[in-house]
């Protein structure tokens, strides 16, 4: 893939809403580990930018520090290849100010591309995705945290990509894998 | 890929030996979130085993913590996915002890498929490794913590996996990530 095509790709990570075990519409807290390990997945593919989105200021505060610590602090120095791929995240308070902000300056509005472990109704396989920027344009996939995003998130969406199977029923892959293995089947040299 | 297929392949997480930063060998602490994350994935792609492999009683005593509060203790009735996952850990002190384990009652011993995001000399694509358990038989994947395993480690191996590549120069994965592509690359059912 060249520089400019993956480079039309961003994730981004949804805090709110989402749902809990029981289904109800909650805010999910950040885990440090999920910036760390997309944001490294994201520098590795070369995508555009990794959007951590959540409402809630405490949060945002939270990923300012963890993010600093690592491109302007202590972290920088003792590992730049970590700097590098925490530079890559931007904080938004919601999915549609992540919209805005692509579609800035008279950037085409991105398709956006929903994700989850529980579709029934996929509207897109990974072949179809593979060529979305080519035939679409710039493309933003979704990534739920706690039990996955609100209904209507699934709903507003472009494309709802078909989940990740492994030959078996189980899937309950973490965010963190799912993210890896999507930006994998689109954006990786499988040589 | 067929149950026996991927039954067939497992996967070692070595924290011994394995190098620092600096290249110097040491023994890795145990991370919780690579118990999960692999365990999670391993379940999902159907392999045989995960083998958490680490010298250190205090570590092999933590690895035996965490498993069982997910296994037996209150996780498993909070979430019954995870000790489907959890259950696929077993504890060795060493790859040796792992390929003694794999070889018992007359089975086949697994060729040894080394990964390393820093490969030189790499003898096998994903392509073939696709194919390994047809070719070959019975597959043991390691991959290492810390700063990647120790060279006789690697040069020990039947065979030396290409790194994954993103199109780019960057390649810091974090290992919860290279264990779940690499597990897509060769189980996933890419449809």
């Amino acid at each position: 893939m060249n520089d400019s095509y993956a480079a039309s790709v961003t994730v981004a990570l949804i805090h709110h809403p989402v749902v809990d075990k029981n289904g109800e519409t909650i805010a999910a807290a950040v885990t440090a580990l999920d910036l760390h390990d997309i944001a490294r997945a994201a520098k590795t593919y070369g995508i555009g930018a990794f959007y951590v989105v959540t409402p809630l200021k405490d949060q945002q505060e939270l990923v300012r520090r963890i993010t600093s610590h690592w491109t302007n602090g202590a972290g920088a120095q003792y590992n730049p290849d970590r700097r590098q791929a925490l530079e890559m995240i931007r904080i938004k308070p919601s999915l549609e100010s992540v919209l805005e902000e692509l579609s800035q300056n008279g950037a085409q509005r991105p398709k956006v591309v929903v994700t989850s472990a529980r579709m029934e109704h996929s509207s897109l396989n990974y072949g179809n995705l593979r060529s979305l920027p080519a035939t679409h344009g710039p493309v933003l996939l979704l990534f739920g945290t706690a039990w996955g995003m609100a209904d209507e998130v699934i709903e507003a969406a472009d494309f709802r990509l078909a989940p990740i199977t492994g030959g078996g029923d189980y899937n309950h892959l973490s965010v963190r894998s799912a993210v890896s293995i999507i930006l994998d089947r689109m954006l990786g040299d499988d040589a």
